[in-house]
């Protein structure tokens, strides 16, 4: 058994980290942060984990996170960033959550995230954290940077296309529906059940954070810099995320069914579901997989790819175990094998 | 007071407009018939419309429909075509919310709706019932063919690129997201909350029905033949449709938040939002506003347009009681006035 | 017209005030105040009100208000007994629908709301805004105190059997179930849809401040003291109150079906549905009516009250403008006859 | 590893069995039958389930069945009873889910389910599978009848109180309320999402088929015969049952709280919240745990017990392998220890 940390954990990601590594084989969590719920039982706030985590929150230790050999960090942006390096230099392993070392360009980050990067020596040497691209990297990784969970939707929809160079990457369009789950556990008037049940609606039309993440993920994936429209929304369910991407063929005779299902054959968590199909998020809920699905319309060259995650699992907290399991050789499947639960 | 019939009121869309008219200052619902329900009264269907509502459903008979000012068809595709040559023939108006008599390509409707057109000649003379676009000859018609749900959304979204020319009509893309109530008031095993709620998918990627419909009314505001994707989803939320269109402007020196306002400035449903707005459904639940926002990615050549409606009410009933006010010379937004039901 | 002002107006019982006077034949909203919004746009805050009221929110001011024939409190406790004796002394008419003036008994008010009342003279000249129980009182009162959510279901519930002197008073069970909207739009926790949706709890369940209010209630109808046991728990749906009542028959051979209708003959608002009923909340939604049905479970004396009524329309602003009508002898029914909306 | 074999797997029941059996770790299911779906692979209708199941179903065959260790029945009522003495005289073990063998009054039975009961031969010999109550016969039985989703939710709230023979067993009440799963998966319209989303209602207020199963539960625990009054609601959400019951403690000096953790201290899924609690159905959404708390409110002889479970987890198939588990002497969590998915 391994022994885990989690700094952060009172948001949704770090209880989805406790709610799957409670039935892990071979991961003990045996620390878990957070400043302002110090000394609370984490089933206090979390009572369906009661029976499963019997650990308090605790404030931040340096030396009990160092006793870890991974920690993860559920932390909202720019907290990793100034504990991390103290962390790594005791020789624990970081897998961060948040997206502070997503970005490889630190103006950029710099710019979108408002605020001065302060580990800027650290990003290079993070590895992005998502398996289907990265695997070997991660396995050797010391410091991992967890995709986010839009970007592993987008980035997974599009690969394929990507790699086979059969699309024309100046004009690729994300429609992306996330959850609400993936805006946290803070107190916000627009997430209220009052605001956002039985409604849907758009937001950061004009530009999202995720916009040069996924920018760069595909740039790496096409050789070439990629032109993306990215627009979110905002779907009144807990968790899911569902992207849509439309995206025009530069070789209309390419059999995208095939070229799909032979690029992602040997993945334990990426499911091409069968030509014709429509994946639902439901199926994915609370699960590690993500189900993607390819259309043709008629008489036109676009490729319109559905692609479907857990916002909170594949798209965060089991990614980053997928992640673990990889950096320590253990299965990469190990503590993530539960189906989805329908309904 | 006009008196009005509808034919096919136990569903979604008949319920609607009883639920309209019945505050309606001009207009009184004097038969409503369905074969199936035929002797039950109105308000054991639809408990809502106790008090407001005391018909019982009639078994159709021409001369109660004739003897009404204007009858709406509020039954499946297919059904209309067959009376409505009667009714129209003793001088009745009529109001079809079905897709018998919307697309004038005969061929094109057959191929889509699987069956022969049963009134072909009558397709020609009917009155495609979008106001903003038709005002004038529904006026002056004696047979509506009322725009559907998702056409109603794609269309308004469009209209003011189009028929200012400054859009590409060749790339034209519309996805669109529904509640579930567009799918009536069918026992099906998809629909049912357990299968439906807390999920989200994608649905008839390939070809949906309404693609003709839109790709004619887009048409005829371009002038010229257009291209249109149109994918559809289906959202676990009962009234609403949401539609994000992508367009790639051929004069990215417009100002589309002018073109816009100016296009609807004089309509009484059609509300164009601030720049940098986001419309929710919510906010025309109910009601027979449709909402809108443009937006303008940076960097790029991309039009976002974000349209919502109810997609039972300006999006089927709320737009055929606005057609009937204007065959009837009657104030537009008579009985329609009322704000969306927020929360 | 009269001219009517509303305090506190960014809270949802404000903006269903204002929904709801839009279509109101006879009153006119003059001001709204808001200190924290104060210079905002009404339909910057809902959207749906866009086109309807043109009102900006202003700064509390005793004069503007002073200028209304009626003064709507849409406030938070503790608000309207600071603000309301000077607005009183300027003539105007004041409806509270905050729980300031309700309970008759102040240091019982105060046990339950921890503070001194500021306005404790005025709470014996209050009238109880429940037209059912007090039509004749609040047509002629100057300072009424609607009814609060839960207890105007409770009431109306009992109200029959009280007032028959049928039932054992000193065992009454109220479980009630309320939709979210009836928290208020503040930020927290636990209302948020992560939190409140696709879940159900009880809350309160060892003593809820409306517990006396309603026993006051159900005291006066029952010329006795009541003892009741009252559950409140939390629905994951926007608006809609559920009431299931248990009381046990001193009389078992009474008609309990016919004690109702009789009762509630005529009641604009009250709808006693046919025997072996059970009302659903979505049936009014959004409107200003109580639908009860009365069940008799076979051998045993248990008489059960079903109740539903929409907790921001019959449970707060739909009776508070049922209250004005009666005030200010218009129909007792104008601008509130919209039946619900289904689906 | 056992053989399991499930006859009916296209309901909700039988899919819960899959999911869950899917990560067993001593049972593998080798069989699933269904008449309509014969030939289609399970994870067709389940997409879930993709990856981890890959049995298509079969039409029912004896042989098959007889060759597992245990068949599960996940059945309407009515079909068990009439090929479970067949597969039962091989040898293998039944686990019925279905309501044929709960009830041990066969002449009630049929009064309830309107049919001659098939074989009232094995109703005597069936065990209730409710493991609280039960434990030692259910390791020993060959056929368990497992308990209902709300009769589960009754006894458990009910039992401490009965056992100690501290509450007024002539006047106990249940008001419960399920999610729309427990309907099942027919093609329904009162089950469809348009019909009960954001809504609410009581159903079978005058009498329900689990009434006669807790009465019977009850009696066997009081040692008496109890009056119950049962008052079940369907909420808008999927999985989960919540159930307040009320009782009069006949020893008013009693602590409950005790009481219930005592009851309960060695139960593996049975979890007694801290005083105050209220538990949540989402905290047990997908897993085997019954929550439960209970309250005392003041100046009032009355207890209220809140319990929450999965109706598809605790309330069916997790009760069913936990049932298993212990007919095969295997640990009772096997299979059943991951924690409730929160958000």
């Amino acid at each position: 058994m391994i022994k885990v940390g989690i700094v952060g954990g009172t948001g949704y990601t770090g209880a989805e980290l406790l709610r799957l590594l409670a039935v892990h084989p071979y991961a003990d969590v045996v620390t878990i942060t957070s400043r302002s719920e110090a000394g609370v039982p984490v089933s206090q706030l979390y009572p369906n984990l009661r029976g499963a985590v019997d650990l308090s929150f605790a404030q931040p230790d340096i030396a009990a996170l160092a006793s870890c050999d991974v920690v993860f960090f559920a932390t909202p942006h720019g907290v990793a960033q100034s504990t991390v390096p103290e962390i790594l230099a005791t020789g624990t392993k970081v897998i961060d959550l948040s997206a502070d070392f997503r970005i490889r360009d630190i103006p950029l980050w710099e710019q979108w995230y408002g605020q001065t990067h302060a580990a800027p020596e650290l990003v290079s040497q993070a590895v992005y954290g998502l398996p289907e691209m990265n695997r070997t990297a991660i396995a050797a990784a010391d410091l991992v940077a967890c995709a986010g969970c839009y970007p592993t939707s987008v980035q997974l929809g599009f690969m394929p296309l990507l790699q086979a160079g059969c699309v024309d990457v100046t004009d690729l369009i994300a429609n992306s529906a996330s959850g609400v789950s993936g805006a946290g556990r803070q107190a916000n008037v627009a997430n209220l059940l009052s605001e956002a049940s039985d409604s849907f609606k758009a937001y950061a039309a004009s530009g999202h954070r995720h916009l040069p993440e996924i920018e760069q993920g595909l740039t790496d994936m096409a050789g070439k810099p990629v032109g993306l429209t990215f627009v979110p929304h905002l779907l009144p369910i807990n968790r899911g995320i569902h992207t849509t991407l439309y995206g025009n063929l530069t070789d209309p005779s390419v059999d995208v069914q095939s070229l799909f299902e032979q690029c992602y054959a040997d993945e334990p968590f990426v499911d091409v579901l069968p030509a014709g199909s429509h994946p639902e998020t439901r199926t994915v809920r609370g699960s590690n997989y993500c189900r993607i699905a390819v259309h043709r319309p008629e008489n036109s060259s676009k490729v319109i790819v559905l692609v479907v995650e857990d916002n909170l699992t594949k798209g965060a907290s089991g990614q980053a175990i997928q992640c673990m399991n990889l950096m320590f050789s253990m299965p990469e499947d190990a503590g993530l094998s539960a189906p989805g639960i329908v309904p």
